[in-house]
């Protein structure tokens, strides 16, 4: 039950722009998160996820930080049970937020987590856009204005939420496993890595 | 609550990339499907989400037909309730497959509609995907077998399942709304639109 | 899976005041709406069944008009997932209302239909009756005052509701199959027809 | 919260044709029960629910005992908090059956109540219908006849459950209240009531 | 599907403490509840259960009566579905209370029972923490306090809730069956038993 | 929203069988997990539910390890969203199993753990008791018996079940945050803590 169902090709059979991401990515970070080899199998797909990804999560815009946004990724990654992503962004989340706890809060009951109110207001529209879509209406969008969330906010909210309900489908239905580093990350000082 | 809440930017204001493909689909549906000018407010998302959409659509290989595809996203589009993609994709299934009843079909109770037995294995294939990714199992492929899917024609149909459940939850968080024109298509002779 | 499970008795098989219905209904449709034979192989069900439906559907009284409850109807029994009523009333309530997008758009997310606010109001009340009827308390109420809906306006919003859950059931379990021309009625001008 | 929120007529103000049955249920059971003279204040559809009430529950062939159907009903109304069918149908349940502590085993959990095997798939057959009839398929009717149930039988289990569907609701809705009567009956040797 | 799935040990051979115990209860009651026994097999987890039970059910701290205590208990076992606590429980309520109709009220839809808004209110928040315990917020202690609970209320109301639940599964999982004796208690005048 | 709403009594004020556990539990982990503390406001309470603890989890019968023990644990915990156990319990099982991932894959989707057969269906056992318990049946017993659980462990698997979701219902009503310490437990090599 723990490999993953599709193999994954080796960096030498990927295309170069794709391997080139790749490599930068296995730089930084220190080893190749799967889910960069496990969708690789087919580039086109795998070029525009990444695309995507990169128009959400790197964007300079906006009143959203990256632990904001990966906090959104983990709670409603854990609303649908991915295991993939929840051990994955958990782990970016502690990084940017230097908070060694928030990961594990956020999946377990974001409600109980040690997060702004703030945050809570913006995980709980994730969570609506997560789980009800179809029943979003105004008052959703002024409970975010009451924290400074402006319209543009809200879609960052939404589509950060909705492509990544997209990758947690992928994950699941593919049986992609967590790379064995993510777990600890974020969790000890960097020394000991 | 019938207007997007996010206005359009009109065809003058997108980049030239993204107003040549919406020509294009103007030229050849007669109208510009409200998604493509909804999303082109957000340019990089724009290309990131149709190049997506362009992989797993319009691609040769694989057994799936255009029909199922569309049956695919019409009816897990149901599922969540999503107006613009049950309309607009529905009329789209509507015409590949001949069949003018079979959109309301699917959208209503794919159990009950006027399928084959391969369509019916593919739609609860994707409706699992859709609405509980984290169980699908081996037994999920089995059945597909049986109807002579195989892994890669299980990666399509998890795949338009995962990516119209992103687009699903962007039309339905922001008001998006179908074209009036996309109700009738598929429904009465062509020389009668 | 697209046909009927209990075969349907012929015209000429009915009781004589069955047979004059049957033929008064399709005078005046153009053919024979399938629950009529459908249900008139149990003339003691029919006949109660139809007096059912008229003393809710074709009352004067009530502020509901006939195009209210055939969105309550088709809005509810989308709910249940009832092919063959989301259809024939769907056809219905186009007709009445004049308007050949509402059906579909009720039927997939009424909160997202072109309809007035008092309308909402109504179909906010019938699906928590048909989903949820043991939590309705005087707030329900309330709110459908504040649109000019009194007590006997409620109790016909609640009384269509449970006939057609009634009838969304029987024509589930059975397989009723909507006639095709339902599927088109109301959508295009009437001479085309 | 426990009164009616429609009020009753009084005998003196129904119709002859309605009083006439009321008084022969009054003078068989020693009590007038709610329902009667609650939907009483609207005749039509008064004379349409008993008119498909005795169809269903009063009829002389099938394979349904009387109190079979009882036990239909009573655990459907559960299934649907339906506090005045629960009740009521509970006590009559009780008496047909003969089995003073079925109705209560039936009402919180039917998988554990002292009934034939036989029983428990008609519940079974039953619950679908009541939750999920949209799903209700061949391996369901299959289950049936395993146990002695024919098509006919079918139609009558799920037609008795889809009218008390109906009958749950507006009870709910409308804050019926079972008579204090139907709470003992059938729990008692006879002589003592 | 209605015996117990462990057999119970005899009088004989429990340890002496719980012998003493049960014959006290059989004393009182003029039978052993089941419960009693069934759970005997295993001392330690029937004195830790007992310890429980009579930390929270027999405590004379609070404003909680003990009636306030088996309504929760009835009501919450109901959500539940757990046949042997909502029957023997319910039998206590009735005689606490001294309401013979409440038990069954509770147990089909507390929200129509013949209960104080005090005691709606305590059951809202037992039905929270029963149902939804991970979603308990501020505003479910306030609109206890606006009924005269303060917190040691709240924890009152919350442990016998979970406590209950704990024994609720015990019950369905092993089909414990309730004693005959308790479906009549509290229902008939006492000289009648 | 994290900090315990009802204040924990210090070590001095508690009586001296319960000081006297803590302070062993103390020496042992070398910190106090604060269930020890936030329950011990109220001793008989405390008393009741440690006996029931220290009844299923440090007894020396049955074929469940204690590994196996804390699995079911952390996995229910998950289904009940309970922040404290699923991150203490989740610590306890890395150490037991000695596997530094296994807590967070189950606690997201126990189906994607690295686990073995034999606890996949043990786990499958609990979910059930845990979220459907009326429902369980013949079957589910088999299916133990299966991977060699007898009833007797299957009676272990039920009450560890039940005992944790009354835990679980304590600790979200309470706002009961874990230690700070767990989250770290059994992660890396115990001489780098």
């Amino acid at each position: 039950m723990n490999t993953a169902r599709y193999p994954a090709p080796t960096l030498a059979d990927v295309p170069d722009d794709i391997r080139a991401r790749i490599l930068e990515v296995q730089e930084k970070a220190g080893f190749v998160p799967n889910v960069f080899l496990a969708l690789a199998r087919r580039p086109a797909e795998w070029r525009a996820f990444f695309a995507y990804h990169d128009a959400l999560m790197l964007k300079e815009t906006g009143s959203l930080t990256k632990g904001d946004r990966e906090m959104i990724v983990t709670t409603t990654s854990a609303a649908n049970n991915c295991l993939y992503c929840v051990v994955a962004h958990g782990a970016i989340l502690r990084i940017y937020e230097k908070k060694p706890l928030v990961a594990d809060q956020v999946a377990v009951n974001y409600r109980k987590a040690d997060i702004s109110p703030r945050q809570r207001a913006m995980l709980d529209f994730a969570m609506k856009v997560c789980l009800r879509s179809h029943e979003v209406e105004d008052a959703d969008f002024e409970a975010l204005k009451a924290h400074g969330f402006d319209d543009e906010d809200a879609w960052d909210i939404a589509a950060i939420t909705a492509f990544f309900g997209l990758s947690n489908r992928m994950a699941s239905f593919s049986n992609m496993m967590p790379n064995p580093e993510f777990y600890l990350m974020g969790r000890v000082p960097k020394e000991k890595k």
